[in-house]
């Protein structure tokens, strides 16, 4: 486990697993260098690799060799991977047989500043205000992409070693689609093989409150053509001999969901992992704030699946939820047509261990079947992702738990995410490895908007947190 | 009755009624200056009154002048009635006191004659081919509204005088939605009252086989708008927790229209005044070729009402077709989003006697009642209007139909129609007037297309048959 199969082979002196019971020099050393690591935060945020701008090409070639040197200057074997698109780098740290292994993911691509005119301070010129770092990509991911480097720093420095095996891989592509990385891991998986993954490209569940989200929803995504009468017709003189698809297509959604909110498919909650009393109790411990949230989103009511709270159908529960729908006239006015053709975009957001391509095997004879004489129907199947759970009891989780608690003050919260986050689903199957989300950002961190910004003490604290993570995770 | 309330009054010899038992010399009429009656619509052909291009106005008013000319000619009362858009041209024959009052409506204004590119010969310079004479505004409506002038002039030259009272409304604006007249007629209602209208604007059921369309469909048209969250929410971080406007959309339009195709709106068919048995046999021996008609439209397979053909759900029952959808994504590919508003235009056919104020009336609260919490619902309701029907015992219909026969040589088909003919159910309710709809033309004479044309066998039949009409409908 853990033999580096770079290329560029790097002689290291290889070192026994070792205890590190309590760690104050690192600690010590981390507050020590607290000033010269957010120097070197503002040195990476200076540089706009704005992945998104072809003219930002040269930018992304120095954001991804600053992160190299990084690497290089900790005695890791370095390598710049070139991909179709941007390079990515990838490290190893001096190989500790018979310890554990963690991949650290990052990236040092960032999202265009556009709209220029609404940031207080330049995107590029990183800002200290009220204790946050402003500028574009503080906290996505730059700033908490180099916790994981900065303590891994401070156990070379510290100790000369780390207490386990860590390999990098940090991105150029996130904000684009991270083609390049899906390409390298399914052709490197064995290279990257490791116990488990740690990701901080996200946030607390509030102030104060750090977090480890141990869940993902998968998501099942499709299109449904259908195609009436060959023309447009005129809804008068047609009407009521011709089944219209429009008609057809409001029939075939509502369909899919019964008066409880459940999904019709057959089938599709059969794999689905229930809530266990844990999850429910510390969902209902987060004191979330269903009146605040509804308020901020603009509804004064909501549906959905019946005997679940706002946060659980979020978190953990599937869903089937319209994406786009679009038919006939959509002008001013009234237009007396029976349209030819109706569609629309639906996706199923799918919790463990539902099968996104059992999901479609089911619903395509679904929907045949409700698909009415004179309509012909057309479903394209868009690659669906499986959810992805960490469960509660895993080591991981409770080696990250210890970590946060050590740095941050506070047992983390254990959340769950609704969406997907195709790169880890990615990481999770390739490399068959649990995935540890450790988001040191907040939610109000204006990531992809104007001002975005990095609470500087929780750039600290994910330092400290991330050291000492290595610690906890060796003593698994 | 009848008499004329015009501001240029002609003196006139005033005739009291007198029985015309046989018409020889009328027919005699027609035949002999057919050649010439022919040469007159070439001339009123070669005029472009394209009432939707501003660089026509010219030809509009000589189109018009055109027109006032001929029932000038005739000695009728004659005005040139300005209008906000384009003129139109009312006539009146000199009075038969005692005698029933016609009103014929017709129109002078043509469509545009585009794409020009695919006309064989050009749009104006009227052409024979095959014993159908190609111009644009052939059957629509020039030369079909010809054949009621040619006809008066038969009865005046022959006989001096009509057998009853006639009254013309020729417009200008038919294809560009008729805005002048509705308000001439609402202004004119008392000048314009009359025992029944003839409008000679449409189609035979098939060649050979002329129609009496007896029956309109009337319409309620509305928008469905749907609001949500305040913005486009990511459908993974929050699907499930919000109710969403597309899926809501899906299915309070599905909830419109129940398994057998019948449309759920409470009371909905309370008015309906149900096909006679007389009317189903008569559309049952049209030998509609549903078969072929499906063809045709490019459908393998229909549905609708239970329990009624093609053709009677066509012509004669009330349905609901959605015309237009439009939420969230509309472009290529999978984009997560879970919309903000959902929107539809649908609309309802009515058959007599519905009434569209009591269908929104009922349509309103049961949507508020299907519109889930999370959702505002606005619904807008653009202006419905009634379906026309004059009863086959009619004795105008009774007329036409003896008419028609004696002109055609065969019985006409009664048919009717499943869109609505705004300006005749203007007529219909401003005037209070049953509203004989005797189409000249035939389905394939390219009316609103290149190469329009009308068969000239039909124009003349046409004039035999107006010109019977008013001797038949002055027996009544």
């Amino acid at each position: 486990m853990a033999a580096s199969s770079s290329k560029t082979i790097v002689v290291q002196t290889t070192l026994g697993p070792q205890r590190f019971r309590e760690m104050p020099n690192i600690d010590e050393y981390v507050e020590a260098h607290a000033e010269r690591f957010e120097e070197e935060l503002c040195q990476l945020l200076k540089i706009p690799s704005v992945s998104a701008a072809p003219e930002h090409q040269g930018d992304i070639r120095r954001a991804c060799y600053w992160v190299a040197d990084q690497f290089r200057r900790l005695g890791f074997v370095t390598e710049v991977v070139p991909t179709a698109g941007h390079p990515l780098v990838y490290a190893e740290s001096p190989p500790v047989p018979d310890a554990a292994t963690v991949l650290v993911y990052g990236h040092y691509d960032v999202q265009p500043p556009d709209p220029l005119e609404k940031w207080i301070s330049p995107p590029f010129e990183p800002t200290e205000r009220d204790g946050n770092l402003y500028a574009r990509g503080a906290t996505d991911d730059k700033g908490q992409m180099l916790t994981h480097i900065k303590s891994a720093e401070a156990w070379m420095e510290v100790e000369g070693r780390l207490p386990l095996n860590l390999k990098f891989v940090i991105e150029g592509e996130e904000e684009v689609g991270s083609a390049g990385l899906e390409a390298y891991l399914v052709e490197q998986a064995q290279r990257l093989a490791c116990d488990c993954v740690v990701v901080s490209d996200g946030a607390q569940f509030a102030p104060g409150r750090p977090a480890i989200t141990y869940g993902l929803r998968g998501i099942a995504y499709y299109e449904l053509r259908l195609a009436g009468p060959k023309r447009d017709l005129h809804s008068g003189s047609f009407g009521g001999s011709v089944t219209n698809p429009a008609n057809a297509l409001a029939r075939m959604l509502a369909a899919l969901v019964d008066e409880q909110g459940r999904v019709r498919i057959p089938g599709f909650y059969d794999d689905v992992v229930p809530l266990t009393d844990r999850e429910r109790k510390e969902f209902a411990s987060l004191d979330f704030d269903e009146k605040a949230y509804f308020e901020e989103i603009g509804v004064r009511g909501a549906t959905g699946e019946a005997g679940y709270t706002a946060l659980e159908r979020r978190w953990a529960r599937p869903t089937c939820d319209v994406n786009g729908l679009w038919s006939g006239y959509q002008g001013e006015g009234a237009k007396t047509v029976l349209p030819a053709t109706a569609g629309a975009k639906f996706s199923f957001r799918l919790v463990p261990n539902q099968d996104p391509e059992k999901i479609s095997a089911a619903l395509k004879p679904m929907l045949s079947e409700l698909c009415p004489p004179g309509i012909e129907m057309e479903l394209i199947d868009f690659h669906g992702s499986p959810g992805v759970l960490v469960p509660l009891d895993s080591p991981y989780i409770a080696a990250a738990a210890r970590a946060i608690e050590h740095a941050f003050g506070r047992r983390p919260v254990f959340a769950r995410e609704g969406g997907s986050i195709p790169i880890v689903t990615a990481f999770h199957e390739t490399l068959e490895a649990d995935v540890l989300l450790l988001g040191w950002g907040q939610d109000d961190d204006n990531t992809h908007s104007p001002n975005e910004k990095f609470c500087l003490a929780d750039f600290h604290r994910g330092i400290k947190a991330s050291a000492r993570l290595w610690k906890e995770l060796s003593e698994i």
